[in-house]
């Protein structure tokens, strides 16, 4: 199973990819960000997230989308910026019959690391572990992806058992 | 000049097009609102806005869109749902190269009521009048995206004058 997780933003959105084969072992297929422009128009910024997940899609044929939940507490502006990304994320699952499970950040934490209050560099460090990678992805964003990817793999496993 | 005014929700869209002939005269083309079913996945719900906003762009090829710009003080989850459908509202618009001008709630109730801090009831009563419509347009979400677009034919009068 293909799993593609994504942490939404309209500066960047990251996007992580890995393929569980039928052992259980998990391959890194593709990780990176889509950077957009703050200078260009928003309309603008939001179709290249657009046409890049949608191309990642058909590049990866994933069988489901991992996105990760909002919850802001403070931020309105914010929560409004990621919003609109987010929304043009979920977009292009649906235009491709591609269903999406949502995991709080705290579930995302817990899968990777095993408790929900970790530290970010915690969470990279047992990224690059249960991916067997030589370094912690970068840019932050893309291994905050794979981190989304990674939960709902463990989440699926833990209810497939 | 035909401008499509937006308000968007993703329980509900209002969308109002307006025609400005060449003498200044404004004629109302459509207005409605897209409503989406709580009980749908939100990619579906996403969908359906954007396949909506999409066909109304097709069918009266607006050369501008008008959006309202979000303010929210209190309400992060609005703020976030909001957010959501402002995005594919943006990207219907960014995927046929139609510009988008954005104004605030309180330029858009200046433009109309010809002040700032009008009550809603004062907005859509002037929305009828500037309109010669019979009725105040039905339901609230659509006599306000009528009001957006009002908003900007009046906008871009003054600065062509």
């Amino acid at each position: 199973m293909i799993v593609i997780g994504i942490d939404p933003g309209t500066a960047t959105t990251g996007y992580g990819v890995i393929k569980e084969d039928d052992n259980g072992n998990f391959e890194v297929l593709d990780y990176g960000v889509v950077s957009t422009r703050p200078d260009l128009p928003l309309e603008k910024r939001l179709k290249i997230i657009f046409d890049t997940i949608s191309s990642l899609i058909i590049l990866h044929k994933p069988a489901i989308a991992a996105v990760e939940k909002l919850f802001f507490k403070q931020n309105v502006t914010n929560a409004i910026s990621v919003g609109q990304a987010r929304g043009v994320v979920l977009l292009a699952f649906a235009n491709n019959g591609i269903p999406v499970s949502e995991y709080s950040p705290a579930e995302v934490k817990s899968a990777v690391s095993g408790y929900g209050g970790a530290e970010k560099s915690q969470v990279q460090a047992m990224v690059k572990a249960i991916l067997n990678l030589d370094e912690i992805p970068k840019p932050d964003d893309a291994a905050d992806a794979l981190a989304i990817a990674i939960c709902h793999l463990n989440s699926y496993r833990r209810i497939a058992d």
